[in-house]
């Protein structure tokens, strides 16, 4: 359980790091987007393996074939499913994980949970069961930039204790894609491109911090008290792997302000279009978006797979210790990208349809289309 | 839309600050639970105003009848109704806030959306809302306390910039109820109160952070990907008004270590028990609980309401001043302690329901009951 | 669990037959839509006891109360929470079933799933919860009336052997309500009221079927596969107390007419609207609303509580006999009319709104609406 | 959207007629459930085309491929994935359905809905749509058979006007499987053969009546209100394609009797086991199973798809004829049988989990086991 995402635009992913391949149901995509597999392509060759002499050497093409929903180049209405077939990995490669716990992964849990386990790659907690989530939030991108011109841009902010400097405002995919880390600030990223080769090399890893964007939504998406768009938001990132923290706006440096220095006061402008002074509420106000810049910082922890020799017990009680083998990640980060950008994306469009079914002429005018609606 | 919250145990709460009342539906409580209104008030009691010379000095008992799904003592089964009725308060306090949008408030964000917009003390985006959740969380509370002696406690961290030291294993009801800020170091406690003190005076507000733990969560909660536990949690939080950020474990920090630091080393002990060396993970693990103490982190921001002079607009969209007028908490985070503690008792619970549904010998045994429990 | 209903208009409803009341929590209205208390009292009285003579002649006002989510006279599209107080009933009336369970009641199956039951009038299994439903699906009737002119109307087509003669085209409100039985064919609606009469006088109890129709749907409301808008009429249907059974359109008759005795030809007319010659489709095919009238049919079986004695057994697993007593309907049929066409109100708001959701300028033109939609 | 069914067994369907192919993905299956891709392949082989000489002449293999979820012959408690490749069929088949709308199909509706259709063989409405619920149904069968020996069977009780004799409680599978019709009286089997093989030679097609049973299924199962588990029944009947009505228990006959004639009396025989007289509730009383044999009726209308001209519209709304080509089933009703034994599975087990969830004791021995559930 627990595979599904969303009210309305709603995803459900299936499959295992070393199973027959991964894939993805999207229920609820409206009809007639103009959508290819190229599209889907596109953001799954930013996730892949491979793809940069940080990530893991293991070179994965992660072809994304689309099964149905969509005809004539365009959807249908009725569910998108699209697969990637897993190549025939060496799945013997795991047979020293099969007896045996790995500290800060999921094995031991589901154990407990289970009482049965796909030991090979993590089965469903791999990182893998990711590229549903990317092949469903390019759909979900090319509907928000249709109905609304809606971007959404994540990058690299941290990773270890580098920190990058730059204007969440300024962000573009360009600036974001200049470099193999994903992070905008170019000196910075040179650092953190050679800070994590430094971590393979001493068989380590390392973790970081992203920042996402949406750019050009409009104030009145999200529904008051539980499922706001930062409530929506937060599960949305917490439900990735590795992560451990999520923060909107000014997030945990709000406390240090008093409410006279943290409040966004209101202005409107001579072209009668209102803006905020500043923008300390991340976009969202009562959980409801307020026309602002979104702006959100999820923490990614190291990567938990390190080739240093690491205390555990093994699926019979025993105590013993672990190494890694194999290729791996020295840090997961600059391929959360993408992620990052297709979970934002599917919870804006959720609730992008969740405005719309109440209020069909809402975003086609102002306040008052609202006030008239029924 | 967006009342509602967990899949098996599911609140539905209602109301607005200045209707008739406020309350909530629980649907999905098991049959045969002790409960009274007895239990549920004690927990109202620690969140409503007026309770100390910190909170608001408006005095409201906030009384709660059970309206249905408990006969003799006992849960039937059937959803639980709960509601506190709103007292006879003066509406007209809140005639100035009809043409004008708070600045950090959700007014401008609601009329956006709906067209439409209750304006007497926030309406639905009022904190009052959470009376609902408290209600539930108390029921939730009982449930795990009787199936598995856990018990959920949350105490404030910092206020402001004033940090306390505690150590997360250590809290007790009693060391957080010991003082009117509810935070367990009591010098730091004193601190804060003092500082909350003079941010009324300056007609100012003032963010925190709480701290919750769950104790004795056996391992197995939590689903794999969307709904792990973990994500949950931060949907709970992020639910909750005035929050702005969420982390687990070792949350922000885990990204200044590298992941020979930061993984959790599994050992087993003479007696046969499992547990961590160190419990960076917060006690889950790949979104499910591994058995070690759960531990977490809310960001509230300085609350909105302030008496200064802010620029903001009023509704037929021109420039215009407000300042706070009445009675309001300059820092809502002491009584923010028993609403957090509500919302994550909730969602355990939810997870608890859900792994019965198809573990039934799970938690009445070890990892064998899993594996023959079909 | 199973209190709630619908998608995107939701109901939850709570409550007990001598609790101390029953009431329902509406999400997911659109905001703005006028209604007021008396709107909903006037579909109460249509259901309450007491009503006419062919009804039992307890007395209940059951006066509603909306205590949330209506503002100056306008939903304000949060949750609308409404109540009805159960009068002080003398619940010692109900001293003699707590030890017995009733013939083809919930009695035995309520013991059977929780242990723990309230005895008192068959607690929540009492046809008082369509108290909140009937609340519910005035709003639902009151906003389909604004947005499409659709207007939803049930009688009864027969009780007991008799069956009344009319055509589902010519239903109007006044014809239903012409009589106290609600069977538009008036000469056999005095033959009707006196074999309910004739019933009472026997201690025995009579069924029969209602028929619902809905007017004005237009074409594209409902989703393929499982949540076809004649799944969830069924659904809706079934979830009522005492029904049997369910038929859309020509139902079980279809069986016995060929493809080409069946198939609803489509015909454009000189003015091009689209119509079918025939309607045994009864207004939908695939699941989805064509444009043609709605039409079903719903059984109710003979009440289950009569006046004779009747062999059962005790809640210690004796054998022994019961006998009803006080004051019973010997035929609830009359009284479920504003039952069922508020359930299919529901149904069809909540397909409203999931249609709007991807389709805002569905029903604002013809098909090229759609078309263009992106 | 409305691809999904289910609350904790969760199924999701995919595919259109002559897209790449159909699948499921199911959700909430417990780990360590036995099963195969033979047992999936047992049942689709019941379903598939080209069974036998009454249905269509098409050939199709219908082979399964199990994508995930199951590891090492057994389930992991992930989603299971399971996908059926459609044959190269010759779309330009269908090309003559491009511009036109057969009668009582779903093609107007769905360019009314959606303003785009996938014209070829039915797109997303057509009955392969069902392959997803049969994969899904087998394991939902492999399921209650373990942990409850419980059977779920089928059959035709009605052919057109030819009424089958039998009685519920006797059905077998192999007396179901014992003819190509798949009904247990033999030699009215015949008489159905004939009359679908004529029905062919005429052009014409013909609908039926299928019966239901679910053995040994204990008390408890259904929630109170909208869950009923008839109210489920009938959803899962009416998604199903061609149906029109549904009936429980005594159904549509109950309404002849009176409540004395109908009301289930309730005994205790020597050995403490307790049955009703009479079984007219068909199993459920309250919405809750009862213990005794569920049977229920499901009626298919005579398939759409007829050779005779039939008057319709083309898609540029002018009148026009349409007379099918290719090759059709005369009568599905037959191949009807095990999506229906599915439906009624997945309801099943997904009840069995809800009432575990909150009831683990439940079903380990009698009603004390609730009683002291907390």
């Amino acid at each position: 359980m627990g595979s599904t995402f969303g009210e309305l635009f709603r995803i459900s992913t299936w499959g295992e790091s070393h199973g027959k391949g991964v894939g993805v149901v999207v229920d609820g995509c409206p009809a007639n987007l103009a959508i290819s597999e190229e599209d889907i392509q596109y953001e799954l060759d930013r996730r892949r393996p491979g793809q940069s002499d940080i990530t893991t050497p293991r070179k994965e093409a992660d072809s994304v074939e689309i099964l149905s929903g969509v005809f004539d180049g365009k959807t249908t209405g009725t569910p998108i499913s699209m697969m990637v077939r897993n190549k025939d990995h060496n799945s013997k490669a795991y047979d020293h994980l099969k007896d045996v716990y790995r500290p800060s992964h999921a094995d031991y849990v589901y154990d407990q949970k289970y009482g049965h386990r796909d030991y090979r790659g993590g089965g469903r907690s791999s990182a893998r069961e990711t590229i549903g989530r990317v092949a469903a939030g390019a759909i979900a991108k090319a509907y928000l930039k249709q109905v609304g011109n809606i971007e959404i841009l994540a990058c690299v902010k941290q990773i270890h204790t580098i920190e990058a400097s730059f204007d969440v405002t300024d962000l573009t995919l360009s600036s974001i894609e200049a470099n193999d880390v994903r992070c905008p600030d170019e000196a910075t990223a040179q650092i953190m491109i050679e800070a994590i080769k430094q971590a393979r090399k001493d068989g380590d890893s390392l973790g970081g911090i992203v920042t996402c964007v949406a750019k050009h939504v409009p104030a009145g998406l999200g529904e008051p008290v539980f499922d706001k768009i930062k409530a929506d938001l937060a599960k949305a990132m917490l439900s990735l792997p590795a992560t451990m923290g999520f923060e909107i706006g000014s997030g945990f440096s709000s406390v240090s302000m008093t409410g006279a220095e943290h409040n966004d006061a209101i202005l409107i402008s001579d072209d009668q279009t209102v803006h905020t002074r500043t923008n300390y509420s991340g976009g969202t106000q009562g959980g409801i978006t307020n026309g602002e810049l979104i702006y959100f910082n999820t923490v990614f922890k190291p990567t938990a797979t390190i080739f240093k020799t690491q205390d555990t017990i093994s699926t019979d009680q025993k105590a013993t210790t672990l190494a890694a083998k194999g290729r791996h990640d020295p840090c997961v980060v600059p391929r959360a990208i993408p992620i990052v950008e297709s979970m934002c994306a599917i919870v804006i469009m959720d609730h992008w349809l969740r405005q719309q079914a109440r209020y069909p002429q809402w975003n086609q005018g102002s306040i008052s289309a609202n006030k008239s609606s029924l």
